[in-house]
Formats: C-alpha cells, structure tokens, sequence
C-alpha cells in the first residue's frame, strides 16, 4: 500500500499526515558568511550496494530532515557484502538512484566511491567522478591516479581508524606524503562518525589538506546520531560562492571547509572566524539611566551551543567568565565598563571551536551602546 | 551489572553511546492475560527485496526498538520494482537474511509472502510459509490452495484500500465468501499503516476471521509512525499459550487475537476483555476518617491511554464521566458511595476499545474497600 | 534588592531575563462567540489577609501569567488566622492592593468576600461587593440582603465539600431554596479547586443558577494545579458584550457562563454550543484525484483536547469513532461518504463537553468539499 | 509503601495529587565530601514580613521542593513597605512562624536580620540571631557589635548592587575594612540573585570572609529563577560536620563554603577541590582486545554540567579537549594512550568552577584500566 502514502503530495499543511514533514527541530543551520554560502555537505554515505543497509532513496530523505546542501554516494569498491543479492555491475548505481530520488529537491548528489585498501594508503574516498566503474584497477595508486584524470576531490577516511591503528593515532606514511605531493589526495577526515583526530586535524594543517568531516552512515543516522535526542550527524560545511557542484568542488580544491561535529566547530581560522563572526552578533547594547554597566544583548544564530570564555578587559554582572549561548537564542552580558564608553570591545575565547589541536580561536566583537 | 559489560558483545566503538540502546520508551507494552502470553506481532512488512527501501537487519533493529515478539517479512510475490538490482530469484531469501539478523535476540522471525493481485480478491498475506517459491502459481486461486498445502496462515490485506476501493469501503465479493468458505483465508486486516476500516471489523466478526492489524512498512517505522513525537506501529497482539512460532500459529487459526492501532484496541470481546481487566486493577480503596467517599487507586499497566465512561450507580467527586488514565500512571477516583460500603461495583463504557464498529466494551470492576 | 528586578521595564526583548516573561504556553485561551466575548475569570481567591499565604500582588501575577481577563479576591469574612499579624480592620484592603498592583495591565480585579458559615448555608461568595466592611453582620440571612443592596453577584461555594457534607452530595436545604427564591443566591460552584459535582450542576440546572468553577486558591496556583506539567487553574468562562465589570456582572445575572475544569468544558447547552462551534471549524475538504473519500480538515482553536465521538451517518477511513483533537492543532478526517458530496454532515458527541450530570452535548458540523 | 499511606497523613483531598509532592527533577542535589556533609542553604530569604510577597510558610515549601538543608528568613529592620497592613512589633516572627511551618521536617530554620544602611556600610546579613529586636539601633556599628554579642554570622550583602554601586563594581571602604579587622564582618555575598562578582570574590580571598551565595528572594522562586525551564536559586554550599544549626555555624565561621549559581561552583580551591573529586569519579577503565586506546567511564554525581577542558598528556579518540558531561550522566573517554598502561593520569582544567575571578581550577584523576 506504498503507493498511498505518495499521494499525499497536495499540501494539507493542516494535516497530521504531511508524510514529508519538515522538521524545524533537526534541520540543521549555519549562517551564510561574506562573500559564500555556507553548505552542509556529508560526502561519506553507504547504501545496501555496499555494506550499507538501505536503499538510496532513504539516503536523500534523511539528507532533507538534516537540512543538508549535498551528500555524495560512496559505496566501497573492493567491499561488497551483499554482492549475492545485489551483484551490482555498474558501480554509479547507486548514486543514479539517489539522483532519482531527489528530483525536485533541493538536494546536490555527488557520485563517489571509496577505495577500500589495508594501510597503507587505507580507505580514501573519491567524489565528483564521473565514472566509478574505471576506478575498478588492482594497483591502489593507479586508482587514485584514475580519480585525478577524472577530475575527482580524493580524501583520506577515518585516518584513526582503530582497525587499521589499534593506538587510534593517525600512521601517516611515505605513501600518504607522495600522494599529498603528487596532488592525488586533497583532503583528510578529522572527523568519521563519532570520532575526532586531532593528529589528523595537524596532518591537513601541515600538508595543507581540506578539513573533512563525514557520517560515513551504514545504517540509520537517526540511530547512529540520537536525532531524537538532539544528537546529529558530523558535516562538512563548504563555504562556496553559490550552491552548485562546480562551487562545492572549487571550494574543496581551495580547502574552504570546516566540520560541524558533535558541539564542536573545527577549521582553519581564516575559515572559522567569518562563520563565527556571523554566528554571534550584538543585537542591541545600551547603558540605563543610574547605571554605567552596559547591557548587550549577544545573539546566536546557529546550531551550536556556544561556550565563551572572557578574556577582554571587563567583568560581567551577572556571571563568570564562561558564557553559554544556547543555539538560536541570546543573552544579556551586563558588562561593567567602570564608566560609560562609546565603544569598547569584549574578546572572547571560543571554547567550542577549533582551529588546531587543543587550540581555540579569539573573537573580538566592538559595541557601541546606544546614547 | 558492570556498566561496560556489555561492551564486550557489541562494537560500542569510539562513541560513549550503546549502539543497540533499548529505549524503554518506545518499547510497546501490554500484559499478559489469564492462560496466555500477550504478544506484540507485526505480520506485514516490506525490504528492499520487493519495494521497501531497507535490508533486513533494519525490520530487525526497527522490532527490538519497539520491543516486538514475532514479525513476519512478506514481500510481494508479483511487484519487484527492485529487480533490476536484486533479481531475488529465491523467495524466502529476506526472510532468511532478517533470520540471520535476529539470530541471538528474543525475536521471531516468520516467513510470509504478499500475493500481490487485482481486486478481487486484492493483496493476501501468507505467513507461516515453507517456501514462497512454490507460490509463484498464475492463478490466485491456486495460490491460496499451495498456501494452504504449506500450512500458512492467511488474510486479507488492506481490504480498504483507496488503490483498490476508490471510496475506501471493502468490496467483499463472492470469491471472497468463497476462499472463507474453502478455509483458504483466515484473517482480515481491520488496521493496515495509517487507516482503519468499520468495515472490515464487521467481515472479521460476520465471517469468523481473525482481526488482523499491520503497519505494511516500507520506508522507515520511526517516520512513518512519528515514533520520536510518542506515535507507534500498528500491532496484532495475539494471545499464545507461550513464545513460540507454533504458539503463535495455534493463536491465529483460533482467532485469538486484538489490534493496538494509534490509541485504540479492537478485537473481539472475549479476547479484549481480559486484556482490559489485566490492564486496569485497583491498586487499593478505603474510606477516610470523617467522610463517606471511597477513594479507589485505579491503575493502568498498560500503553493505552484509557478515556472511560462512566455508566455505574455512582458519581465521581473530582472529575465528570470521563475518566482519562494515561499510559503506566493511577488515577483516584473519589467515588461518592452515599454510605460506606463493604463492596461496591465501577462500570466503564471503554472508549478507547473497539468490539465490533462504534461499539465499546463495558468494564466492571468490583471494590472492596479497606477497613 | 527587590528593587532591580523593576528597572528592567526596558523592552530588551532578546533577553534572557525579561521578568514579566508572558509564558504563551501556559497562558489560557479560548475563542470569543458570536457576538460576546469569552472571558477567563476566577471569582474565589484567597491572600495572607484572611487564610492564604501570599500577598495579593502575586494573585495578580499568577492571573497575568494564567491569561485571565477577571479576578475577585474574596477573603473569609468571618475566619481570619493572620489576624495576630494583620488585624485587617478594612476588608477591602486586600482588594484594594490587587486593584493597586493590576494598574497599567488588562486585567480586571473585583472586591468581594467569602460568607463562612457553617451549613446551612454553607459559605458563598459575594462579588462586585462596595463595601465588604458592611457584610460583618451576625445573621448570615443579613449578609445576603447587604449584598443584595449592594448590588452583589452571590454563589454558593464548594457545596460538594466534605467538611461540610460527608458523602460529598450537596445538601440543599429548605434555606438554600428560600435564598435562591428571594434572588439572594444566584450562582453555584459546580468546580471548586480540584472537585466537581454532578448533583451542583443539576441544581443550577432546576433552579437556574450560574454555573460556576472557581480555584478557591490558598497557596500557590502553580503547585496547586500542576501548571509545570500543562495542568491550569478551574475557571469560570463568561460570555460578556465587552470587557468591563459592568459587562461581566450582567453576564453573570444572566447565567452566561461555562466552566473550564481539566479537560472538561460544562455550561448549558445554549451557552456551550457557540463555544464548542467557535474552538473546532472545519478548515479545508477535498476529494482527491481518484478518490471518493472527503478529506476533512478540523481544526481545534482551543486549550481543550476534544475528545469526540462520531455520531453521524459516515465513517472514517484512518480512524474508529472516538476523535481525538489535541489543544491548537488539526486532524485530517477521511470521511467515507461513499460516493462525492456537494455538501454533508459530521455530527459528534463531545465527549468532554458536558450540559447535565452525564450528558454530553451533540455537535453538528456541515462540509461543502472544494470541487 | 501503600499507594494511600502516606494519604493518612496530609490531607490528599478531593484530587488525585499528592499535594506535598517531592518533585525529584527539581531537588538540588551534590554529594558529600570527605569529613563533612555538603548541605544546601539559602542565607537571604524575605516575606511579606518584610518587603517579600509570601507568607513564610510558601518560603519553607519551597526550600522542601529544591531539596534544600536550612534557610535563614532575614527581613529587613530598616525597611517595612507592609507596615500599614502587617506592624510587625517582633523582628523574630516570621522566623517563629517558618519554624512552626518546618515543624517535622528535615528543613533547618535559622533566624536572621537584613541590616539596611546607605553605603557605607550598604546591606548585611546577620544569622543565627538570638533577638532580632535587639537589633533595632541607630548606629549601625552598634548593630553590628549587638550581633556579635549574640553570637551571629554576619555577612555583606549584594556588595555589587546597581543602586549602590552604579558601576556594579564593590566599592570596598576603611569602614568595611574595619568591620573585618574587627571580626564583626565574616562573609560576602559573591552571588546574590541573579548576579555574580569578580571583585566581591576577590575580596572574600583578600580578606579571608567566607563565599556566600543567596537568591535574595521576594517573589516565588520558581518564577525568579525560572524553574519549570531547568532553572535553580543560587544556594551556598556549606561542608558541614553534620546536618546542625551548630555544625553549620561552625563551618560557616571556618569559611568551608562554596556557592552553586547558574552553572557555576565558585569556591576557594581547599573547599571546592574535595567537591569536584566527590563529583566526578571513574566508574570503570578497561582497554579492548585488539585495541590500545583505553576506555574510561567517567560519572558525574552532580547537579552541574561540568565543562572540562583537556589539559592531560593525551588525546582522546572521539572528542576535542572540551568535555562536556551532563549532569547526572557519564561519558564514555577514549584515552589514546599510545601504548597500553597499567596506570595513567587524566588532568582537567573545570571551566563551570572558579576559585580566583577567571581562574579555573584544574583536576587530577588516575586511571588503573583492568586487566
């Protein structure tokens, strides 16, 4: 009785029945900074055409619950679990699928692959190929080569794999520096599922690779994360000069990305700095009569909850230096600038971000109070 | 029990989080009743081996969640949209891998098919099949008789069904009457998904079948049954002398069984009625000190949410005739006596229970108060 | 420091720390009905000036927070435990301070008093009292006449209490009857606090007596009614030409009332039937393409979750007869009108809508489906 | 337990509740330290005695539902806007009256006065008063030395007020420092309702007076400090040798205090050191076979939400170096230890706990993994 439930396309937006309900609560959301949008992208996605364990169209629908801006297709290549049932001769099915299921929405689908190697190299995932098939070679470098004559974006996945590292520490080998040199591998995931790196978040600094995170989803995100419980699957986001593949891949190669996972926002400070920047903004600041603290109202518009540390030259009257902002919603910092003031700054530590290992960039945000 | 016992069993990973979470609220929940076990059972249900959209470890995962003792996985014998990828040349295949699956959890697992035709007779379930190959007969007819050789159970699916009946009332023909007759179909579905049928309840009772209620899942149970905002699949419960595919077989030919579809019960009455008593007890009851009202603990063990009527001798002193007790939670019921009584009679009108169309049971429940 | 709480007038809406926070979620509603307004009012309210334990700003606050348009404070007359700490030689202080604490908000306070006697005939309540100074006389019939000429609306209090009445049922007397015939009484508490009587009700009923539901508050309002887990405060709904005293007194003499009591709504059945009309409308119908079942939005505008119970001559196709429309929120009824309608009729019982001692009002809605 | 025990005791009346229902979500709870019971105190505390707006018996309520251990009902000598209703001849009433409302409860009660002067000296606190009425002088060193020579601990309230101290800053004077050097000044009000200070700790440390927090409360404290939305008073922790007006005293002169305010524990480093270690405890550390990345379950017996900031020698596998634990919840931390250890430390900077203005203590935890 599948078929009835497709019928309800008329927009009933009374309805207790709206089958594609959009769900405000699990969208996620990220502000546009200058100059790009800011894309939420999962590039690390299986189905059943390899160890996954649904059809594509489930694929698309979980990415337009999550609000999401692309996804890539990336079934493993040399891992094939169900290769008795489904024998799978084309190796783009399943993204051409995923396309087809997401005609008339606003969702990108990349076609991609992951190459599913003992380290070294390990598995790394091609996206933006144009044939997945032709990527079918014995030799591990001439698949990466294959991927770069294709034209594909080629990441490094889950580097800390504990399966492939027991000690969970990233063994970065010759193997990987020549790929990185011969420009065959162009990013690293910092972030697979619920796991971090910093080891890998250093090796992209240092070898100057795209910052990646990805759900690498085998079975339901909404398990695997605890959507219901507010949980969310890691992205990346893309800061591209529109929403188009050609954008997203030219914002890749220019490694303009960052990783929302778990609380934690993770990139390159010149990357992160505008997201921030347009995340927490003064909404209205003003001294009362009697009175010469300053009440400024801080404004989060995004999905984190943003945890400050106070490290600018006042103290506030209505709390310690550590300052949380739930997502979506304000505080009012009572800050005791001793006397009145044009203008002055607060300088903030911004504990839920990441720009280096153990490192925490520095926001300063000017407030001109109201006369 | 050592919080990282279970570790040991399941790949907790990186995470902090138990990837086979028993969320105890979402679990379904009814007691057993005198002589037999209630059990919870999902008879119709679709993979990406006919037109759903998961594999089967996901139906699996889905029953554990909701805590399930019996699913049936019943693909359509005769609509394959998936064939050009899964060519399923064996029929029991899904039902094998969903086997596999379970292998080790409380689960049973049943073998069913969907016979797949034009009304009439429309689309059948049968379960309890040795082979869904030897199904693959021309006529429908004779698919009945091999279903029946097999031993299967069988019954009527979505007899309401808009596709079917364009104005949603069952057409019972005489090949219907006929395969009743023949003992070639015995049960009917009264819930399937989201919709309900009077009038299939009323075929069920004319005509002797068991009242079947499914949730034909093809996409995901937690969207389509809203599971995060309290929303749950329809269920058969059947009434089993004990947790066994044989119990459960007996169970069906006998007609004992009820349906839990949103906030309602339906069944027959001898079936539902001690399901009612053994969900609703009094807890305690006394007179205080200096009055004369009866105050009665009403308790309801169950997931239903009762809305009962009163119909007995007395008034109640804090609420009207309408009594709502939400699912695991009491009630006390002031009952204004007029004197104090050794033993006293309740009678309910339960709303929330069907046994034949806009028909309620009424529930009596005897009081004797402390002294 | 109580007094920085106050300076925070300016309307710094993003804050964190608007203390005058109006909570939309525990604010009541309801709609208006042709050609009256309805107001929420609560004519029993106790302060520390005779036996209740909070000043009467914060009755003024908990009513602003509750929604209510009206409120009486109506001190015991003749029962004073505070009076070591407050003598309280003028009973309309407390009212007086109400009135001082409402000043620049939309609510309305009236003076009253609480007659406290034993029965008969039992407390009452005096409101749009002038001068409650002037009802300390020693013959409760005195009182009455006072109140009288004082132009006073005049209840029964809480005739079902059980200090007063073992068995709960309502002692009416030959005095109370007396009253009632000199146009000395003129309304009855149907609800009081956490109680209800069906033998209050059909009293007003017989002697055409307002219906009333009141707090009868002591401590807090948000403990006593569980306000924290969605409960609310018993209140009287008035159908008045405007919001003013004047408006509410004529209503009141006029009987046109309702009472709102936990999920119930009881009032005459002339009264009721705009209201329960005004809070459910249908929204939208349709036939669909292929279809011969009218989608039928209905659409709840009210605090109330409906239960209904169908009735009328059709049945629905994705539910039994009992409806179910939780508090601002809408269901899709399918309804199976076998065969397309220019026009026809729902007809329900509204289970939790009551116009006698078990009797539920009957609700006629007619659907002229979109063509 | 009998369902209706406890019934013979309070008076259930006609409603279905438990009217003195302990409601475990919102009872404040920390675990006991070494040597002492950690027991939760409110110091500041006002009723219609004074300027409050609840009769003392609300006051005493209240702190049964936050689980609190003693509360000092402190109206102000100076300062009686109720004078006309409520004259208020004995300055130890509404502490007679509280203490009659505590009557078999486990609530300590302790008599208490607001000294309320212009600045210098501003507003102060005496506690464990034996007659407030012998508090009413003129000169208020001379109140201050009668409080000494009753015995009381007196300390500085909301030294940071805005309508003293308009800059918010503590304007610390000779008089104050006088007060000290004389003994008659032994603690400092670093929280007083929704505010904190950096300087009024940083005197407290200067000055060896002991940390005091207190809400300060005139309205309900559910409203102030929004607790149906997760919300709690500020409350002075105090490291008592047992649950005694006397062990109380004690600790208090000793200064073993800390403050609970928000999310934040403020406390000196001695006091507050032994509460984060009783809070955050390792339950269990194990590595896995085939893994060298050690797991280690850390619990939080608290009410707060500990932040902690990694400042160990290594990484953890699947988060960054902000750790956030819920409370009352646990974490599973994936230590990459890079190679096996018998034993290993774990070192945390608290970022929810200050024992200097910014400055954040840091704990030390030892893991020994099983073999």
């Amino acid at each position: 009785m599948s078929i009835l439930a497709l019928l309800t396309f008329v927009p009933l937006a009374a309805s207790g029945q709206t089958p594609h309900h959009h769900d405000h609560i699990r969208e996620m959301y990220f502000p546009d900074v200058p100059g790009y949008k800011t894309l939420l992208c999962d590039f690390h996605i299986h189905t059943v055409f390899s160890d996954g364990s649904v059809w594509p169209n489930i694929r698309v629908e979980e990415a337009i619950r999550d609000g999401l801006d692309v996804i890539a297709v990336t079934e493993h290549l040399e891992y094939l679990p169900h290769k008795q049932d489904i024998p799978f001769p084309d190796r783009n099915r399943s993204s051409v699928i995923a396309t087809g299921a997401a005609r008339g929405k606003d969702l990108i689908i990349l076609n991609g692959s992951e190459v599913t190697r003992d380290m070294p190299p390990g598995h790394a995932n091609a996206i933006f190929v144009e044939d997945a098939n032709r990527l079918l070679l014995d030799d591990p470098t001439d698949v990466f080569l294959e991927a770069k004559r294709q034209g594909a974006f080629v990441f490094w996945n889950h580097p800390n794999w504990l399966s492939q590292a027991r000690d969970g520490i990233v063994p970065l080998t010759e193997i990987h520096r020549e790929l990185i040199r011969k420009n065959l591998l162009h990013g690293i995931e910092v972030v697979n599922d619920t796991t971090y790196s910093d080891e890998a978040l250093q090796i992209a600094l240092d070898y100057n690779l795209a910052i990646i995170g990805t759900s690498d989803i085998h079975g339901l995100v909404d398990w695997q994360f605890r959507v219901s419980q507010g949980g969310h699957r890691p992205v990346t986001l893309v800061f591209a000069r529109d929403k188009s593949p050609e954008a997203v891949k030219r914002a890749l190669f220019q490694r303009r990305t960052a990783v929302w996972f778990k609380n934690l926002l993770i990139g390159r400070e010149r990357h992160l700095m505008p997201l921030l920047k347009a995340s927490l903004t003064v909404e209205e600041a003003l001294y009362r009569e009697g009175r010469d603290v300053a009440e400024v109202i801080l404004k989060n518009r995004s999905d984190a909850r943003f945890e400050l540390r106070n490290k600018g030259e006042f103290n506030f009257h209505a709390r310690g230096d550590l300052v949380t902002i739930p997502p979506h919603s304000s505080v009012n910092l009572m800050v005791k600038t001793v006397e009145r003031r044009g203008s002055f700054r607060l300088e903030f530590e911004v504990m839920n971000a990441l720009t280096a290992p153990r490192t925490h960039p520095t926001l300063t945000l000017t407030v001109r109070p109201n006369r």
